[in-house]
């Protein structure tokens, strides 16, 4: 795990200043590491009944379609307003300044269907809270939100109190 | 693969009218399709050296990171301009209106590496085109441009003259 921590990049003053963003990008592209985090997240998944992973714009796309390849199943698309064609379900959720609004369609999680969530990291948590509140109006049963690291300073951890989290790296 | 093509879901007039969409999602979320789709596209470089692959922003993360998992190699992001923190490199490309912005990490392709760049659908072709002069700038080596479906009216393919592409399937 410390290596795998270690190849994730600080940047510093990114998206703005006195702010350390952590790029993650060095330890997808690193094939050892990449490998590694999928089959650690996977392996935990293997033997418990997954209907369908969930993975939300733009990077959870990464971890969500390779868990999903990797747990036998589909992978569902939760994307930014806008781009989804069929019939969807909105969810806003407050950032720092304004709001943000995620889709998914309406028919893409069927009622009793065990969702992963999958994305890559948890920060303040706001994301993935909106994206469980679209789970639960289509009557899916959320297993876990699995993220490949979480930041802990912003404990979005706390937020999410009724379903199980789990971050393979704590940043 | 008629069964994969006939899951492929038509939009009529999205993302504006007269056009047809082709909505990969209901695709995406069949566990079966879905699996189906990765070994088939995976299969085709078993054996062969790839180092690396390119998933374009957005949907191109899914085909990209699933195949990166199933051939044991990293996976390179390439996004819309101002997503990437550290230093990149740019290429523009003309839409039906107006131009886009692509960039890639300056770092995350290495002189020489053999490279797999994948996108869901092949359409036009200039996004893929974009990718290509990312890539040869940064003096990779292209080994394929892999899609899920190619869009045949469009006849993208006639414009990517130098390098080889592949759809696995044809809409």
């Amino acid at each position: 795990m410390q290596r795998l921590q270690q190849i994730i990049r600080d940047i510093p003053d990114f998206p703005k200043n006195g702010i350390i963003f952590k790029d993650i990008t060095t330890l997808l592209a690193d094939a050892e590491a990449y490998q590694r985090v999928i089959d650690l997240m996977g392996h935990r998944y293997i033997g418990q009944r997954i209907d369908v992973v969930v993975g939300i714009e733009a990077r959870g796309f990464i971890m969500g379609s390779a868990l999903a390849y990797k747990l036998n199943t589909g992978v569902v698309l939760v994307r930014k307003a806008g781009k989804l064609p069929h019939d969807t379900l909105r969810e806003t959720y407050a950032l720092e300044y304004g709001t943000d609004t995620l889709e998914i369609h309406r028919d893409a999680v069927k009622q009793g269907q065990r969702v992963l969530i999958a994305d890559d990291i948890l920060a303040t948590g706001g994301t993935v809270e909106a994206v469980i509140r679209m789970i639960r109006r289509l009557q899916g049963t959320i297993v876990e939100c699995a993220f490949l690291a979480e930041l802990k300073e912003l404990e979005g951890r706390r937020r999410i109190t009724d379903v199980p989290v789990f971050s393979l790296l704590t940043l």
